[in-house]
């Protein structure tokens, strides 16, 4: 690994560490300026001349600057001559952008993936995608790294002697695969929130009465879906309600919200950098930094990364 | 549209003549020949310089077979000069493999996708394709015909009198979505088919004692899952069962399982041309020919093709 | 031009409104929406199917913003299968990143061409770019419009009765055939800003004495260049001093630098929006709208652009 | 070679055998299944990260789905970062549609050529092209394996004191630079089997009386040019005869066809798998297994292969 | 046909206005200058914008400045916003570099071939490509126009009523496929020039003796080849003998050559300006131009060309 | 280095042989051939599977010939298995046709970028490059030598006890920049040359009575510029008078112009190969050749090119 250099960007500092510390390489020097006018100017401090690269970036708020950030890295690294362009990018902001739901939408999922390609990165390091097929969104190797594993520790250790009481949930009917996975982990059966109109209540499907539930879902945006699942559950008779999910993107007013529910605790990762302001004293942070650093170790290794994934 | 043309392959011959006959314009000739060693050969009949050509194929069994028919036909158009090579692929083939499910797996949708666009399409029309997200495997403009409001008419018709004791059930978590949409056109409630492992019966979430339940799904493969969902049905106390899929596979035997089957009916489309073999007393085929032909003539006279999917 | 749709996004509401008029036909209605998270979602209100399409949006503050806007717009547009896609780009950002000055340094202003060619575009047309090099940045059609003959004619009315004594002034070394270019609209001579070192003062190549002095550039960002440039004519012995450039970036502190140095005027375009806060009581504004607006009129026609540039 | 993989698809199982023999590295494992709709599904059992692979695949009988298997095992390993990805095809399908012969055909060849480029091929391993401009379809670089000197050995043995009465015969115009290539080897004349018209019988030009003639050609399809070249030989007093080719395509009633010609023998190479049923008492198969895997060796070594084509 | 243009380089000023005669369209004017340092510098006197534009252009002698001038003529003419831009390519200069005869060789007919298409053309015309198979070097639609009948009219009317004892000669193995063709319109045998090695006289493959010889090929270069053919046909007793062939290259003392052979004539066409110095008094140039003309009227007019090959 | 080749062709034969001298690999012979057409041949002599390439060839006079002799070559190198294809262009042909100046113009220097692109090359090494921009005109990496220090180095020693009387002089508008550049270098003011009409003589901006001046410029072409310079300096009272330009290109009567001029040296480099008949008994030749030769090992070795530009 001689040749391996790590590069963050400004989506999230601390993650970026982590990883570095994981790798046991520390993180190359660049400096990113952004001027008055928005312009963002990219200095590499060190030769990339030949370098195995991976840049560390989620594309999370603010999802421009960070992506412009990441395609004028790509751009830089690539003129000075580096080797191999691996970008990790933890949180892939515009993935629910992904179809056209409506007549003449973008898919701007797929745009991201497509300006991505065109500057040149040779791979692409993704958490928890929104949708399993923006994999497909790229014709480079995506190593597409799960956290279902981390939520699968700390709830089999978090309700050790109740896990015969918990019933996983998901927030919505496209969320039902995902709870399925988390319910193998922990072997417990599952309940979806269903919701047919704007204006009437969700209900829920299947038993949650008496019981530990944990909702789970591939984000917290705003919270409104949680706030309704809780509600929801609530109703159903549920004895309490965990929230998790991998990424924290907490947008308007999410934390307050989040604040006022009844909730036992709310299990994020790391992936975006969330300030200190919308932490809350339930919440409890799982880091991907290990993870993602045993990945970068494998990659470069040239060996598989599915070892990862497995809960022991 | 003088200078419209219509071609069909192999793939679907009848569906190509009621589209046809639905457009106004009749297909024009072209000869396809399979040589003993498995060969394709296409000949064009008529001059195609400058038109606007549609070639209608469903990728459908055999499948390798009706994809080469395409691509081949393609290179010839584009060689022929044509103007604009709109394809028209009722049925998606290999549309599953839309994601890395497990290690090293290809994304054989996406390549399909790929090797379309880098034969010089310049148009994508497609009828209810797996995953919405395929829409973005193609840069190309994709039109996305929705065969659900056939359904609601069909059981909006079906179930007149008796719609408010209708549940509309998902044979999976995946298909969730889908089964909401239906019960929007419906107004009625939704119930999902659950289940946790390989060596269980299914369970089903959600309330079907004494309920017409329909099975909505994309596509009847080998028809397993439906063989599943009507014994959790019936065990959890459904009044009667149909099930409907906008694309007949059936493949592996689909044809004596569902002959089995206590179903009240069967709905599926004519995307994928069903031998005789195959069909059965209590199948019900609608045809998607007549909105694809309008589909084609809105495409072709540059307008909105959205009002075609709208329940009156 | 039935055919022909404008469009505006967020970058200059006032010049698209103004290009509408010129041009005689309405903006077409489209609603672009930035989330909390900082993701934008754009909405067609109208179909494009088979229209020549020109999009208008200058990448001025927020330049990452307004360049991601294009950019979703035109994914959006080839996805709905407009004809022709025309982006009018009134003020190109990051159009000084224009080589590598440095080691390792990235050319953003390329990537930004590479973006928008990947993205689909069919033609660009922009106003006084930095360097005439970044019209070779395309491979599609670049209309290079130039505001020039704007100053032009200004100033040949402001001075009318005393155009023998005005110099034309380059603030520095790469701007000597910006000022050759309006030096020969006045009939004027020219002189250069030299700056040797970054702590000396700047000193001035040809004769100022008792001279209305012109200075031009294409942009007036910080403000910095021309304050020197005041100073260093001033010394010389300069009579007045105007300040020219088609741009008004005016970022970090410009509006306030600018205030307070003695110039007679300062003569600026509207490629890019300049707030009510940052104008002055000796600014002028003389409008691109008008040229541009032509200019489209005559691409939609199939005409050349040229005439819009001879001085009358 | 530590990293070299090598993998078989379903086209010739024993050939790749014999490749593996000669390279010393044994057949990689993977799983290619076809269900019953006809869709693929490859399944890659090793880690493929870094590797130079080779996946030996002729695209014979059923050639589409020999074909497509290939595209998807591509897919595959680009998806599962593979470092090179070289692909060997012994037997070209769908060669013969080299060029437009008549109004509006495609050119299958090149399609064919570009299909597997998109893909992601570094590198396209093939045995006697129909025609040599084959290798100009590709823009990677192409390894064309030649048969020609196996030929030359066996006929050298096999006529050993016979040699100067052997005349080497081109079956048709288009293989007389195949035949002059043979002849040099065995210091031969050449004649050629001319035909001018659908209804009348073949002639020869150049003299064959009382001679040995081996009719040579790339490949035996349906026979019948060989059947036509017997009776113009035997006519012009040829005293025995030999056929020889590189690929056996033995399609629509060859097999019967050469079963009941008075052929001294008949020679082929084993690029395409050729079923017990269709082989013959009088025929002998050379191996093209020994030249191709002295091939892989020397291409991973990164040493010239064209050694191998020389007759000592 | 108000917006076809027509352009000539320099390659063939009196053919390209032959085809303007045909069309009826005047040639448009461009200057094109070629700088003492040998750059070449394009001015396109008129607008181009959605113009359906074809460049005339053969790749004959000087080969690279010839093709140089037509890259350079696209690049201005994309840039320009022509719509269409078809180029007319009489000789294919570099067509017999078509495939790698030796190691490590360039394939030279397939990188013009690249450099045309990256350059943005729509349609390439040419005329007797060297092998058929160029046309799939492309990828865009290819006219391909045969001069045969051009060939075959003029031998029906030379030998009117000596048909019966014309022989069609190919000068080599490679060109049969050629002289069968010819053979077929005069319905006459055909003999092969037939040569073994480098030191020996060539022999004749075929009956020759007392007939009209007409050795046909798709170019003369040096004239070795034709020298060679009249040698072994003289020696076979032939009657008399003409030299007939598309392209006249004309190079390295062929003018000599051929003047100093009992030839009854040479027929060539106009595809390469032939200078007044390498005429001779026994050749007759049959015109392509009015061919050429005739198939960019149908061309432009969406009209199929293959009627112009027929022979009446 | 093991695999490092060097290739030259016929640009520059001596350049190419200081180049290998201070690389210390001999050149690897490889033949080029002119056909009397005009067409070019080129084989290489020795297999370069795997090899680390670089191919010297300034795109000079005649600049179609070396950029087809340059195109053909990379063809040749893709397609015999090198692994990295860096092209070592001097002198860069075409380089002042890098804008549109006046309406419909190519920009000739971006077509030949994009030729080379588009042929596969890993890298581009450039010397001096007529705009900065062009770096941008690639999207490989570009490796650009500034042969600045070289003529700072020779002037400070030049000028040593006179070096405060110097002045720069840019011998017109848009060269200012690198006059600043060599000013810097030696510590000087600089000066412009300044001309208004075609029918006036140029005018000097700036001090330069009594002082040496040097005219430093990319390149001298036809010598006009320097002979205008030369007469505005001398009216203006410079003392003396030196031309120094990277690139010799030197066309019509240029030497004859110089010879005639009263320059107290001429300094060039040897990018371009000069013949005898060009040189002048004043003129002074700072080889390239050392500093090119240092960047390729540096290249080679992964390591930082900039300290070759640092002036001790």
């Amino acid at each position: 690994m001689a040749n391996l250099k790590l590069f963050t960007l400004n989506g999230n500092h601390r993650l970026a560490h982590r990883i570095a510390d994981e790798v046991g390489v520390p993180l190359s020097p660049a400096s990113v300026k952004h001027f008055a006018d928005g312009e963002i100017q990219i200095d590499l401090d060190v030769s990339v001349r030949g370098a195995d690269v991976y840049v560390i970036q989620p594309v999370s708020d603010p999802v421009n600057e960070n992506l412009m950030e990441l395609l004028i890295m790509v751009d830089a690294l690539r003129r000075a001559s580096a080797h191999l362009i691996n970008v990790v990018v933890p949180y892939y902001g515009y993935a629910r952008a992904d179809r056209k739901a409506r007549a003449r939408e973008p898919i701007t999922a797929k745009l991201v993936a497509n300006l991505l390609e065109m500057d040149g990165i040779d791979r692409f390091v993704a958490v928890d995608l929104h949708a399993d097929q923006l994999q497909g969104f790229f014709d480079v190797p995506v190593d597409h790294l799960k956290a279902m594993v981390l939520f699968g520790r700390y709830f089999r250790s978090s309700f050790a002697d109740d896990l015969k009481d918990v019933v996983v949930v998901a927030p919505d009917h496209s969320g039902t695969k995902h709870a399925r996975a988390l319910a193998e982990y922990l072997n417990a059966p599952i309940a979806i929130i269903d919701k047919r109109k704007e204006d009437t209540a969700a209900g829920v499907i299947g038993d949650v009465a008496g019981k530990h539930c944990i909702i789970i879902d591939d984000m917290i945006d705003t919270g409104l879906r949680i706030v309704e699942s809780v509600a929801a559950l609530k109703e159903a008779g549920a004895r309490d309600i965990c929230a998790a999910a991998t990424h924290a993107v907490f947008s308007q007013g999410a934390t307050e919200r989040l604040r006022d529910l009844p909730l036992r605790n709310i299990v994020v990762t790391d992936t975006i950098a969330l300030p200190e302001a919308k932490q809350l004293p339930n919440m409890h942070v799982v880091s991907v930094g290990p993870m993602i650093g045993q990945a970068i170790k494998l990659i470069a290794a040239n060996k598989s990364i599915h070892p990862l994934f497995e809960l022991d």
